[in-house]
């Protein structure tokens, strides 16, 4: 029996949270890092697919999958619902992609998992430097989230954000400095198209993905050079 | 088209939240109240047809049903698992009625679904007097559980709690108050043994239901006496 420090990592199967995935391996070691991924209706469930199989690569033994398909139930946005195109409301602050409550929602799910593993520490991929704005991306509701968990259960969360402040170019370095940076290049999927790896390279999420790694690649090579 | 306030009462059809349910309608009109009732593999399932009768009867035009039965997936306790008997575990600070972020759960899913709806007052009939203390009946958790889903969602939800500071006794006077004593103490469901009105009579949850209907009608009759 070991006393060692477990976590449960928040994971998509995305950049982010794939980095994140490979951080937690180092820093805690493999055997005491879980991973919980979410599914709710998007359009690309391949993105289930793509979690579970870069789990089973870095040999995470428990990858909880959780169903959340009752949640156009209660509300919905393009993301839920396939008939909506993706879109920047002119007239809107967010674009409508936006699921209202949704990293609450991870981020309970997930607490209550990990409570019941005996897990204080969960790991998610957040940042508010992301570009779309999102109000349960910024740092001020995760820790108000973390404060609210810890008095929902009495238990001592730590909720963990390593992305929060850093750019897409810095998270790109982040995989560079953990070996991993070819890996999470053709295995990770952000695009809102489903495509792995490069993606379609016209959606929002491509865009700023492709940035960040031409950003990053081009500061190598000056150093390189 | 009005600009009457609207509300969502969180509504199991336990003496508490139709209580809350009574006192609503009466300050914001019938017709500008919501409610929402879960159900999660209760062992009586049988509640949630209470819950359905009673916002009926009272004439409430959209009562939002969520089966949240998945929950047994991520945590368990004797309210889901039929197998287990209800009890206070000697060695531990809670009973194992306990369902983990039980609350949270409902206040969030709640939220979700009023801003769907434009609505930002939630009512819930939880109360911190109660003697089971539930970390997530404090009131310390519903202001820190409010500011969260604010951040969350961008939005001011108000999450109201009439009973917070309320003992049983003080709950059936405010029904009394409604002129509705009876009607509560008739139609809700309190009892874990799933007994309508005065319940099984041997439960925790129906012994202080009874005490404290005892203790306010030997006040009540002190005072007409």
């Amino acid at each position: 029996m070991s006393d060692a420090k477990k976590v449960l990592v928040v994971f998509s199967g995305g950049q982010d949270s794939t980095t994140c995935l490979l951080q937690a391996i180092r820093d805690y070691g493999r055997d005491c890092v879980s991973c919980i991924t979410f599914f709710y209706g998007q359009k690309h469930s391949d993105e289930v697919n793509v979690a579970k199989n870069i789990a089973a690569e870095q040999g995470i033994k428990n990858h909880k999958l959780i169903n959340l398909d009752w949640y156009n139930q209660i509300t919905t946005n393009a993301l839920l619902d396939s008939s909506m195109e993706i879109a920047q409301d002119a007239g809107s602050a967010y674009p409508n992609t936006v699921v209202d409550g949704r990293n609450m929602m991870f981020f309970l799910v997930a607490a209550i998992y990990a409570k019941s593993q005996g897990i204080k520490d969960i790991i998610t991929g957040v940042c508010e430097t992301d570009f779309s704005g999102y109000p349960d991306c910024r740092d001020v509701f995760i820790k108000s989230c973390n404060a609210t968990l810890n008095l929902a259960m009495d238990y001592s969360f730590h909720v963990i954000t390593p992305l929060m402040q850093l750019t897409k170019e810095q998270t790109w370095k982040m995989a560079d400095e953990l070996g991993m940076l070819d890996y999470v290049y053709e295995k990770t999927l952000t695009c809102y198209n489903g495509i792995v790896g490069r993606g379609c390279g016209e959606c929002p999420s491509c865009e700023l993905r492709q940035r960040g790694y031409d950003a990053y690649m081009a500061s190598r090579l000056k150093i390189e050079g």
